[in-house]
């Protein structure tokens, strides 16, 4: 099932549909080693280039799950699964539950391919962060905090630390590595070298690659898959 | 277990710590047939007045549990349990997870004994719709996917029906009926009679009965009770 699979993904490569992408990457990312191609983005999403880039990655033998930051972007069928995050911190209630009810509300939801992800978000200067507005001040005490409700009060299977754009603090990580319990922890953020994919996937289960791709190419990206295995 | 017996409870009455309890009436509610209490308010209560409203409850052959609107008040220990509520359609996202957050972070929680409950607040005149700034504009199609949200995304056990005040509108409760599927309904608001009971206990799991107390006496109580046994 592909279902569980996913507990066992170490790497996992995060490409936005809003970019372009030549079809030389996607064959260099395909075949880097990474678990996993995570289709995210948080801006210019559209179905449209969400259905380019999955016709691009498919063909490979690679896990590829879609996570959806509106419902329009949720309702691709198909064996995929869908990663559908809840911004915690958010200071605006609809990223935490809103745009779920709207999602659920207009069509049929196939629960079985439904992986719900607890985001933490932390860099304040992230595009994330701007549209949800979330309380990026926390220190590692509220970290841990959160972590514990997105996993024993909520049942959260994955509780995800996101930097996007840059790289985070170890300490928060940390914080969040000592209070799970049985959840998976998703790292990502700023891993554009080996030293840093190592450093924290020593506190995560799964450390995310993005923006690396872009600026530094797939080089960079087989770098970090090495460093984790 | 306690943590699982509560599954079997069709009527619960909900007593108010900010109110005064004279012991006949405490005696008189307790014998009515009740399936356990609920001891819960959204204003005025504290550690102090639950305190004392748990002395008064304690030597009955009778569950009783807190349902906290504050994290002080989750601050009980003994072998209560703890239903904790997260108010899904509120606009203040403090109430769907923030005072959590404040709670987990201040203390050590006994997850064994936590229930977690997704509230849907309904009656716009009420506390508690005023204090967490709840959106009672749904309709039925919203109500049912706030459910399936609750009972899908955040495996919620509990899926309670607030109209706090008011006898809600049964379409309300049966478009939840509908879309649950294992959790435990909860439906609370101006049960006042033998007729209301039933038809809510028709659709729901569990009735919850509270004002009614303070208006009308234990003889309503027993009355409605009955309604559903």
């Amino acid at each position: 099932m592909l279902q569980h699979r996913w507990r066992q993904w170490v790497h996992v490569t995060k490409l936005d549909p809003a970019r372009e992408h030549q079809p030389g990457l996607i064959e260099e990312i395909a075949t880097s080693g990474t678990d996993a191609l995570m289709l995210s983005g948080t801006l210019g999403v559209t179905r449209q280039n969400m259905g380019e880039l999955l016709k691009q990655v498919a063909g490979y033998d690679l896990p590829v799950v879609i996570e959806p930051a509106s419902p329009e972007v949720a309702a691709f069928d198909g064996r995929l699964l869908l990663f559908v995050p809840s911004v915690l911190n958010a200071r605006d209630v609809g990223w935490v539950v809103g745009k779920h009810v709207e999602w659920v509300k207009g069509q049929t939801v196939h629960w079985e391919r439904v992986v719900p992800e607890a985001y933490i978000v932390l860099n304040p200067e992230s595009s994330v962060a701007s549209v949800t507005k979330a309380d990026c001040t926390l220190g590692p005490r509220e970290v841990a905090a959160y972590t514990r409700c997105a996993e024993r009060y909520f049942r959260f299977p994955i509780v995800y630390i996101e930097y996007s754009g840059t790289y985070g603090d170890p300490a928060m990580v940390r914080a969040a590595r000592e209070a799970i319990e049985e959840a998976q922890l998703f790292y990502g953020g700023g891993i554009n070298s080996a030293e840093r994919a190592a450093e924290m996937a020593n506190l995560a289960d799964t450390i995310v690659v993005g923006n690396a791709v872009y600026e530094s190419g797939a080089e960079v990206l087989r770098e970090t898959v090495r460093a984790v295995q």
